[in-house]
This record gives structure tokens, sequence and C-alpha cells, in this order.
């Protein structure tokens, strides 16, 4: 199938290759580069897990600082580097197509202020998988684990630098344990909620390295479709945040 | 300063008896006392830091099973008593006027059902406390800590059991460490919102004694107020709870 070339935002702009055989980028990880904490000193950043690079390329909509993005499958990696093209952003984003999983021997250690992930939500397990291996890696625990990725991160980062990911919420708890582990205090937590009435389905979280313990909070909910069935204002927002 | 006999809900029925100069009930008990799992297998009901007793008479609304109250301050269980008394419910709730800790001694171990919680929310450091003892105790961890709490209530309840608490976010990730470490696998979260562009005030949890691992759900969002400042349709349905 011939690759689609879609536009990132709601407005003409940014672009984005997409093969309908991949995985495409969907909202969480255009909510997760809207969330993560961009600040004053914040000077190098990592996208661990970039697919087609939906994250670097909106992160290039609030800042001019460097973005590696790190993605294991070729595919993926070679739709992100098209995409990087058309956008003339080849001297903001530099892709590495390897795991992550050690990644710092590549890149350095305790040197990057942010480092942001939208992960493979579920684990590595007999029954999860379907016929398509790029759509199994993306979404499974295949070649990497929440907990390598935790661990990764925080070795990427330097003292107080920032991790910021979207997961879902049946694995808060574990996620909360691993962040601890690794030295990554919870410090802001928002809670995506498809409607007003329903479960939260995706949650968007950032810890800081070395942090004292303590203090978490937790910001206003996030609901993407409002009464009648259209996204809300904070989405319809977000998604076409200036280019 | 005489005591005030209030209504505990939006309509008439139960009545609480309030002292000016103690520790109030707020929303924050009976949206508590709403959340908690009643099941049609849950037989015994223990209520951990009772106050003047809102959680037990709410909970009369839901279910006709025997309530315990545990509270260590006399003049809030006095208040209990009277509250108890005026709504001709001494045969469904017993009041206990002693500290949690080791509790089971004097109830019993791995047998009840259900246990509730609205703890003091804040730890007992220098520089936390008034001139008023009472308020201090209802506010501070003096007499227990998280972690006495949740061990107490582990150690009361059977397999399967349910631990139902209210508290506040910034100490979730304690709370959920605690919880596991106790065997209290968290299952239930909701998050309480002021409204719905305000950050998170307060947390509704639940856990599972020897519950498996994983599957929390995080609830829909609770909004307290709506937009024009008045209590949203959700908080006037369970204030107005039938009795």
């Amino acid at each position: 199938m011939p690759l689609v070339l879609n536009d990132l935002l709601g407005k003409p702009g940014l672009q984005i290759y997409q093969d309908p055989e991949l995985f495409n980028f969907s909202i969480d990880s255009i909510l997760l580069a809207n969330f993560a904490t961009v600040l004053n000193n914040t000077k190098s950043i990592v996208d661990l897990c970039s697919g087609n690079g939906p994250i670097p390329l909106y992160l290039t909509t609030r800042t001019s600082l460097p973005i590696i993005g790190v993605e294991i499958q070729e595919k993926s990696y070679d739709l992100a580097l098209k995409s990087i093209q058309i956008n003339n952003l080849e001297s903001q984003i530099t892709m590495i197509n390897d795991n992550l999983i050690d990644i710092h021997k590549r890149i350095g250690q305790n040197c990057f202020n942010l480092v942001t992930c939208n992960p493979p939500f579920f684990k590595n397990e007999a029954g999860n998988k379907n016929g398509n291996m790029e759509l199994t890696i993306a979404r499974h625990e295949v070649f990497a684990t929440l907990d390598d990725i935790i661990k990764e991160a925080s070795i990427l980062l330097n003292t107080g630098g920032i991790f910021s990911m979207v997961h879902r919420p049946d694995r808060l708890v574990e996620i909360l344990e691993t962040l601890k582990k690794y030295r990554l205090e919870p410090k802001r937590l928002r809670f995506i909620y498809p409607k007003k009435d329903k479960q939260c389905n995706h949650i968007l979280i950032e810890a800081k390295k070395d942090g004292k313990s303590g203090g978490l909070k937790i910001l206003e909910p996030l609901i993407v479709y409002d009464e009648d069935n259209k996204w809300s204002n904070e989405i319809r927002k977000i998604y076409n945040s200036e280019v």
C-alpha cells in the first residue's frame, strides 16, 4: 500500500508520513508532546519509542531545541526521516534506528533535560500478538519492557531532568513503583477521559530525576469529547497548536 | 458553644450532631460513604477514624448490615453516640472509643468484608498544629500514621475484603506503596476535582486484600461544582440519597 502524507495538526503546517500497514500515530502522542514540560533550562530532549516521529515533530512547535528520536523499527524510522525532510527539520531532529536499551552508550548519560516516551502499552504475553509483526512490536513490550524504558530514561537524564510518558491507567501502580525504583519522583499526573462520564483510558505522567519525595500534583481532567461527541475545546486547541 | 443538629443529607431524614469547636464532617466523608463497595457478600463493616460518625450514618442508607465505628477522641465519639440515638440506629451502628491501632484485638482479625476510613490527611510535623488539640488530632497523624491505618485495615479484612479510603492527591504514591506493602491491591480509583478546570483535591481509592496484581480502574472524574458554581448533578444526587 502506498504511503500517506497527513497533516500532523488541525491546520496545514507540519506533515507526517504514515504507512497504513504500520502503527499510525494517535492522539496520545500529541497529548504527551503538549503535556511535556519544556523549561527555560531545557537544553536537550530525547524521545524514546519515536515510531514515525509525531512527538519530535510536535515538539518543534514548542521549542527550537535539538531533539533526538530513537526508534527500533526500520520502517517507522524511515517514515520519520521522510517526515523530517519534507518539513525541513533536519537541523533540529536527529533520528536513531536502534533499541533504546543502552542507547546512552551512543548518545550520553546524565546529560538530557527531558525524555519523552509513548511506549508499547501491553506486556509481551502469548495470545496478545497478531500476524503483523510491526504492530505487535509497537503495541507490546517485545524489545523493551516498562522497566527497561524507565531505567534507560533515568540513565539519560541529568539531576532534575524530567521524564514524561503517556500510558494506560491499569498500569499506574507499576509505573509509580518503577519510577521510584529508578530515582524518578512522580510530580505531575493528568488523567485523560474520553468523555466526562467515562473511565480514564490514558494517563500522562511526569517525574523528576532525584526530585524531593512527595508533592505530586494531579492536574485538571483532560476530557477528549464533549457531550455532542465533538472534540472538546481543549483538544481542538492542542491540535491547532500554532506551527 | 452549644451543639448543632444538622441534616446529614440534602433532605430531612438522618441527622448528625456537630460541635462547632470540633472537626465537622465534610463532603469527603459523604463521597467516600457513597463510593465504598457494598456487595451482596458484604457481611461486616468497620469504619476507622469515624469522628462524629458521618460515614456509618450514610452507610445505613445503603445497607442494613451492622457497622462498627472506631474513634479515638471521646468528644467526637460522644457526638456519634448522640447521633446514633436520635436516628434510632443503635441496633445497626456500634461505636468504639479507642485507638485504631491493634483494634483487631477487640473486634477480631481476618473477618471483615469492608473497612472504610477518612483519615487525618497531614503528617504530624512541627508547625502543622494549631491551638485546638481536637482539630490537630483530626487533621494530623498524631495517634496513627497512614502506615498504621493501612496495616490495621489489612489485619481486619478477610481475603477478598475491600479497603475504601479518601485522601489527598499529593500522597497518592505513598498510599499505593503502603497498600501493596500490606497485601491490599489497588482496584478502583476516582479523582475528585472541585471544578472541571481545577486540579484534583481529593482521591477515592479502593483496594482488595490479596487481590490479583493489576487491573486498576480509574473511574470517571467526580466534579463537585459546575460552571455556575453550583453543585453538579452527581453531587446533588449523592447528597439527596434516599434515607
